[in-house]
Parts: C-alpha cells; structure tokens; sequence
C-alpha cells in the first residue's frame, strides 16, 4: 500500500471543499499527513510546535476565514494539547478540522510510546468524532475514507459551525520512499446545499402581533462578528421605533450613536422600575455584562425570546419562553418590514421614546463619568487609561483582540469612548490559555491592523505562540503588566483574604521581553506615566509587529475602577 | 452554607490520609479549594499559573514521593490543560489527585464563561472519576462528602497507582466573608490494607518446573523505579545461574556488571540462533529499546511470561503465553529460594554459561565501539560526547531525568559507559510536553541533585515550567540545542523528505537563554568542542539551579550515531 496515497486523497477531499490553511505540528507518527498537507499547492501550512498554540493559531484563522482550517498533529498527548481550542471552538462555534494520528486500534495501551485513548477524546466539544479506516481493503474501505473526509469537512461547516475530530490510525512505515509514486488525482466529493429555516407565515403573524403589544421592548446582542446588514436594520429599529438596543463590546454592533453598551456602569439596583423590559429579545452568543445579566436574572421580563438557529437549550438569562430559531438578521429584517407596513397602511405611530430615553440617558451618563474619571487619573499608570489612549489611534477597520479577564471587562466600559473597532475574543469558554495565538491565527488570516490587548498572566501562559520562525507583522500587542492576576485585585471576595498575593493574583516578576526580543519583534515599555501618551503613539506608528508593555500599578488601577462606580453612584443620588 | 467547609474537610480527609503535597492553579471558581489547602498546614503548596506545568510538575512530585499529590485547577480549559499530564500519569501508573472546581451541574453549556464539560472529561485516562455533591443537605449528602473524598485517594494509592479525577461544583460565593466560621474539624477517614497478590504452591510447583526445563532463559527489565531488593536478587539470578538479565536505561535495574544494556547498539538481524531465548520473562512497564522489541516480534521465544501485578493485558512483544500477576521481586525472590534448595538437595548444576556468555559478549563489544565512537568525535560538539562527560562527573546519587525524543536514546547506549544513576523519563506517553515541569516536581521532593538532559524542542515546548516564584535550586538542566527537532534526521523516513527542514526538524532560531535568565538561573552555554569538558564541570559544580545549552552539530550528531552503527558492524562482519 502506498505510505501517503490515503492522505494524499484526504487533503484533496477537503481542498475541493473549500479549505485552504492548515496549521501542522510535527511528528513521525503523522508525517504522511503533514507531506500531503505540504505537497498541496492550494494549502498554505504553518508550523507550531507547541500544540496547545497550535489549536487557537487555527481557531484564529477559522474564525477570520469564516470556514474550515485543519490543524495537524502527531498521535499521543499532541492531541490534548488541542483540546482547549477545541473546547473553544466548540462554544464559540468555530469551524475546526482537527486532525490527529494514531495507532492503530490493536496497538492502544500496549506500551507503546506517545499512544493514548484517542478515540473520542474531545468528548461532547466536538460535532463529530470521526476516524479513517486504518487499511485499504476491501474496496469498500475506498468509498469509506472518502465519505468520511467529505463528512469531515461538512460537519464543521454547516450551522451550527463547530469542530469536528477526525482521527487518523497510521501503520508504519511513516514515509514514503523517494521511488513511491502516489497520485495527486482528483476525488469525488459530495456538495451539501445550505439551507436557511424560516417560520409560517401564521408564526410570523402571531409574533408581530406580540410584539406590537409588547409594552417595553428591550434588544441585547450577546458576541457575534460585525454583520453591516444587521447594525442596519438594528439602527432602524432604535430610531424608528425607539427601541433600546444594547450590546457589549464583543457584540460587535457597530457604532450607531443611540446602541446602549455602557451597562457594565450604569446599571444600579434602583433601575427595576424604569429599565426592567416587558419582552428582551436577544440574539448571539455570550452577554458579556455580567451586571445585566445579573439585572435581568433579578427583574425577568414577562416575556424573552432567543433568536438564532442553534440547536442547544441555553436560557442563561433564566427567563427564556421563546425560541426563534431563524438567523437573526432575517428576524429583525422581516419584523421591521411587515411592521412598518402594516402601520403604514394603519397610519399610526408604534411606540413612544421614553423607554429607550431612560436607557441612553443612563448611557450617556455612565459614559461622561467614566471619561472624566480616566483623565482625573491620567498621572498615574493604569489600564483603563492605556486602552483610551490606544483606542484613540486606532483606525476604525482595525480588528481588536481581547484577552480574557480585565481587559475584556475594562473593554466593555469603553466602547461609548472610542473603541470603534471590530472586536475578538475567546468568549466560548473565555479561558486565558490561547489569547495571544488566537491573535496571530487572526492576523494571518487578514490584512487588516489587528491589536492584541492582553494581560501580563494570559500573555505569559500562552507565550509560546511566540515559537514561530516568522511572526505576522500585522500584529501589535499590548500588555498591561500589573505583575499578577489583576482581576483578583478587582475583585470583592479575594481582597479579604490573606492569601490573594500568593495564590489568586499570584504576584511575579516575569515580563514579556524577553520572549519579544527572542522572537525579533519591537519591544516597546512605559513605566512612567508622562512617558504612556507618547509611547503608545510610537508602538501604533511602529511598521511591522511589535509589543508595548505597560507596567502598571495595581492600586491605581483598582482606583480608577472604584472612583469610576463611586462617581456615577453620586451622580445618581443628585 | 458555609463557602468553604466541605472543601476543608476534603483537604481534612485527604491530609489525615497522607497527602502532603499540592500544586495549585489561580481561579475565582476554585478559590475555596485554594484556600483550604493553603490553610491546612500540613499541606505543602506550589503555585503555578499554566494549569499543563502544573500537572506535570504534580507527576514529577508523586513519582518521587510514591504517593499521591493534588493538582488544583479553576474551571473551563484549565481542566483540558491538565490532560497531558493525567495521560502520563495513567500511562506510567503515578497517583495523581486531580481536583478541578465546576459550575453546579444546572448551569453546564449555558454561555457562562469557563465552563465546559468536565464530567469523565480525562476518559480512560483515569482510574475513577468522582464528583463531590454540590450542596450540603439533606444529611447523606455529608456522608457522601466525606466518602467520595476518602475513595479520591484510596483509589488513586491502590496498586496499580495512577490518576484519580475529583469534579468539585462550587457555587457562588466563591470566598468565604471574613466572619465566616469554618471548623478545622477532623473528619472520619477509611483505611485501607493493602494486599499482595500470590501464586498457589501447585502453581508455583508448576512454574519451576516449567523454569528448570525452559532451555535458554533471558530476563528483561521494562521502565520502573530503582528497587535495591530487586536488583540484588537478579544480580544473583545472572550469577548463580548463568541468565542474562537485560534492561534499558529506564528499567533502573542498578549496576551489576553483567547486566545487558547495550541491546540498542548489539542486536544484529543475524542474532536469531545465538540470543533467541526459549523462555523470556518480563517485568515493569514499557521497553525503551525498539531494536530488542523488533528481535522478539520477529523471532519470538517459546514460552514468554510477564510479571507485574496490573490488570490490563499488555502484549507489545506479540509473544506472551502467561501472565503472573505477583510483583516481581516477589517472583524472582520465590523462584531463587525455590529452586536454589531443590538443586542443593539434588546436588546438581542448573544451567551452564553460554547463552549469557553471547549476549555478554556483544554487549561488552557494543559498549566499547560506543566508547571509541565517542572518543574519535570530541573535537566536535555532538550530544553523546555531551551526556558522557556529564555522565562522567555526576555523582552515584543524583536523580537524572531525560527529555523524550532524542536524550532517552541517547542514554540508553551509554548505560554501560557510566551513566550509574537512577533515571526518570516520561515514557507513559513519551511526550516532550511536560519534561521540563516534571523534572522540576521532581527535585522539589528530593533533597538529591537532579539532572534533567533534554533537546531544545522539548525544552521550549515546556518553557512555562520556569513561571515559579521559586526555582527548585537541587535542578541543573543540560538543553542539547540543534536548531530542531533533531530526531527526524537521525532516523531514516524524513531526510528522504524534500519537507525536512520545516516541517519535520522545524529549524528555529529560539535557545534556552532568555527563559533561563528571566527566571533568575545560571545560564551557561558551548559553542566550541574544546571549552566542552570545562564548561560542563563549571555547570556540574555550579552551586544552585543553572542551565548549560550546549549548541551541537546536527550533522556531527549524525556522524557520530551512524559511525557506531558502522563500527558495530564492521567488528561484527569480522
């Protein structure tokens, strides 16, 4: 049997399909995988050693591309170094193609070297666990490989998108002698139709007239990409029909003036009567705003619907009593089409604004108390400041990064104050363990600018990204180094505990430099307030990739977040 | 409820077991698991942010202290990050008690952030997987508390020791109020005997027999710990009767001089008629040396039994005809008693020498083409010559880990040219991804000086290892630096590869030095064959942690392990 012939036929499959990187780890085991990757001229590779990077490297490409990248790995524990992508993938729906070697089946738990349980090993985080015949015979294993390398790739890419394992049992030898002759032939593969569900027209009827009498409507996007269509028809519906519509950060709602995303601030426990809706609708994945969805656990509306053709039951919210399983943007598209026309032809007004008004005055409240609080603060050193002032030179089709913990958080606060772009972040399972390879899969995906705002833990956990022999020159990263797990400073619960320097924000004297300077990129730092306007300015201006690292102080930062909920708690007594 | 009481009486139970050891991950989800650990005194605790580090250090912790060690993570992908090394835990039968904190089972896949599914997350990978209660009423829910925590440990301490998964759901909130009461109370914990299994006499009868009549008897030493016990009655076995006893570096089987070792090097295809054993008897896990594993596939004895006391059946040799399920020092001490007094009593010769005496042979002219390989290439900068003079200058009792991929090879043919001391590797998956943290686990249980000789590859895969406050000061590393992953040109398949140099070697330009000076540790490094011996004994006499990057030839490397090879054969052919 030819050593590659199999694989040759899988890379193919998956090519005609539409996939066009792979990110590969290198090993025996899954060398004819990674010469037929190699050998393909439509697939552009790149090498990771460390799996674990290697997995979000191609959870940042997907995400981008919008579509299926493989990632390649040799058998043994290479394949659970994926799976915090993998998990990441899954949540975040993020078309992976995970492909791992293996033994084959008679060889597991022999004593061998880098063989583990395989099989299923990603548990309930994938769509699909499949596997490749080990042998070629009978002929009818010919037809298998095939259907299971077109199943592969349109598991991952159908709706819900997610990722998909597909485990690869090898026999030795691994490679090819120079004489084998395999064939680079083109194979059958298998189209799927993509399908778009809609409701009855009795539905739609019956939805509209609910909306209609509604009362108080309120529109929350959990995160999603930027969907120009949908910032559209949603900043209609909010000048229209005056309905608030709220979004974080990682909503990516675009920048109508009238979006509400300033609820991680102005949200207080008095707000019941006046902010509490009759019917939420919401759409996306995760609510960013943990104070919102706190509100709304506390105060439910009468009535909440989901929209989104998902299949899995989430009711996060706790109010949930309707689901839409139709994309969002036809939703919005179609109840603002036949509602408007129905009121024209009835002649009336819809809804009235005082609803909406208590929302974006608290908005626009919130935001003014926050601005004002970051310049009082501009003499020190800390986070919030450093993310405005980055913020402010960013050009708006730059991509944005978000590391979990703070800076996500700190992010939420600022998008009323600049921070216009598109925004990323690995929200499925929000773990810090793949921020900054997830930046640089993006920044190989695009030509876009793309910043990375990350902290000093999450930078260092996931540093070995850095192992790559030629970095995207794209990217840009800011560390804001507060020499620990900050978020465990912010915090209410760990603060009073004696033990929260050693074993929650776990206080350290590491620093990115030295992993920057090895890695040949521009190291940039600020230690000094006066120093920070100046020197963000030069890391934004710098041509190619480069890193910025910020210390800041972790008591000014904390200072800056009280000041900020103290002074709108104030404005608010007035 | 109190937040951390049934945590501290985890903690309580586990202590009052034997416990002694934890290394611990920051988290908000798992706070008051921290928290009992680090207020309960017994405890020593480890902080380390990469959940991966951590676990491998926890393997290197236990393996030293054989017993089990708790590695302490928050919720979502910090759990997969432990995978790796619960993996090599099962694999190589270390008690690791892995606790990771969850949601309460209600809020699993409901797009709160850090939550996946951790329920049978590590799948075959562990001996149990146990999940404590989430609330503390009605009143069997203490009970269950109290016995799923006694059973954690139980199970992972009972032969044969390995992994033991503990979920802890936790709800808000996380930490306890200042005012909060907990008592330190001492719970009920169930103990266990342990057992030793053992043979019928008619068995044991059967077995002799069976031994006195076998023909050419050849004993061989899977990886295992050293076991003086052992080693003193094997010695005898090789003395008195005349059996050649093999083991790779890894079997740990001590320094007896007619112990066989240098299978690597002397096993030639024309080796059949003079070393095929009639009987071959087994023991510990698995064997390092592919070419005496390919001899006995090929050429398989008569009768192979293996010795060890585990339950899965294991039979990588393809040629088993008994298991004996009794611990192996058990078996060969009986079987010497045994048949000693039956041979005096019967006044007769048992075996005679020349089986042992052809194996002898070769290994002793393997060991010395080795040598004089060795000595003909110092002029140049190659691995072997690297872990002989450091060899060399070590002392009996040093602990030595090796680093997958090339340094376990490597040492495997230098057993006999003094390399006497005990030997570490991860060989349960042969994974590269946690030898830098086990080692370092390693020497923070011993008082001995640990010697960890790994490739550059591996090195930097397992860089976050060095995230510690404080770097174990008895661990000297030896980093062998080729520019790549150096095991794919020493064997055969990739350099016929056109795709050799990137995605197989994977050439990068990174060395150890940044990571080691950053974590505030000696760095010492060798460019130069002639400044070898100097530079090593300065790094070997170094007081205090230090790391010696020795820049090789990967061609010379080559040279060197191909001119072995040669002169073998060429004595051989003779």
């Amino acid at each position: 049997m030819p050593v590659i012939q199999p694989v040759v036929d899988l890379v193919d499959i998956l090519v005609q399909q539409g996939l066009s990187h792979a990110v590969i780890s290198p090993g025996s085991r899954s060398a004819a995988i990674t010469l037929a990757f190699a050998r393909n001229q439509a697939v552009k590779t790149l090498v990771s050693i460390d799996e674990r990077s290697a997995g979000y490297i191609a959870l940042g490409l997907a995400t981008e591309l919008g579509k299926p990248v493989a990632v390649v790995c040799p058998s043994g524990t290479a394949a659970y170094n994926l799976a915090p992508a993998v998990a990441e993938a899954f949540f975040s729906q993020v078309p992976l193609l995970v492909i791992t070697a293996d033994r084959p089946a008679e060889w597991i738990h022999q004593q061998d070297g880098q063989t583990i349980y395989q099989r299923d090993i990603y548990g309930r985080h994938v769509k699909a666990s499949l596997e490749l015949p080990t042998d070629d015979h009978p002929p009818d294993i010919i037809w298998h490989t095939n259907r299971v390398a077109n199943e592969a790739y349109l598991t991952a890419s159908c709706y819900p998108l997610g990722p998909v394992h597909l485990n690869v049992p090898i026999r030795e030898p691994f490679y090819p002698l120079e004489s084998e002759e395999y064939i680079p032939r083109r194979n059958r593969i298998i189209r799927s139709l993509s399908v778009q569900p809609d409701l009855s027209l009795a539905d739609w009827h019956t939805l509209q007239e609910e909306w209609e009498d509604a009362g108080k409507i309120l529109i929350a996007g959990g995160q999603g990409p930027a969907n120009p269509q949908l910032t559209e028809i949603l900043g209609k519906i909010t000048e229209e029909w005056e309905i608030p519509v709220l979004g974080d950060v990682t909503s990516n709602l675009g920048n109508h003036p009238d979006f509400i995303s300033m609820q991680d601030i102005a949200l207080l426990p008095d707000d019941a009567d006046s902010l509490r809706p009759d019917l939420l609708v919401t759409f996306g994945e995760s609510l960013l705003s943990k104070k919102f969805r706190n509100f709304i656990r506390k105060f439910p509306p009468k009535k909440h619907w989901h929209i989104g053709n998902g299949t899995h039951l989430t009711d996060s919210l706790q109010s949930l009593t309707l689901r839409i399983p139709v994309a969002p943007v036809h939703f919005f598209a179609k109840m603002l089409e036949d509602i408007d026309f129905k009121s024209f032809v009835e002649n009336r007004a819809l809804f009235d604004g005082a609803y909406k008004n208590e929302w974006l005055r608290r908005d626009r409240e919130a935001a003014r108390v926050v601005s004002e609080s970051i310049e009082e603060n501009l003499t020190s050193l800390n986070d919030l400041s450093s993310i405005k002032i980055l913020a402010s030179l960013l050009e708006e089709a730059d991509l944005v990064h978000l590391g979990n913990s703070m800076p996500v958080r700190y992010a939420n606060i600022l998008k009323r104050l600049g921070l216009r772009q598109e925004i990323r972040a690995n929200r499925g399972t929000s773990g810090i363990d793949g921020c900054v390879s997830t930046a640089i899969g993006s920044a190989l995906a695009t030509d876009r600018k793309v910043f990375l705002i990350v902290g000093d833990v999450t930078f260092l956990y996931d540093r070995n990204g850095f192992l790559l022999e030629e970095f995207p020159s794209n990217l840009k990263i800011l560390v804001l180094n507060n020499g620990g797990g900050h978020i465990f400073r912010m915090i209410d619960g760990p603060t009073r505990q004696p033990e929260l320097g050693t074993y929650f924000e776990t206080r350290h004297h590491f620093n990115a430099e030295s992993t920057v300077r090895e890695a040949g990129l521009r190291y940039f730092s600020v230690k000094e307030a006066s120093h920070l306007e100046a020197r963000i300015g030069e890391f934004v201006q710098h041509k190619g990739a480069a890193l910025l690292e910020v210390f800041t102080d972790p008591d000014a930062n904390k200072k800056v977040y009280s000041a900020i909920q103290e002074a709108y708690r104030k404005l608010r007594s007035n």
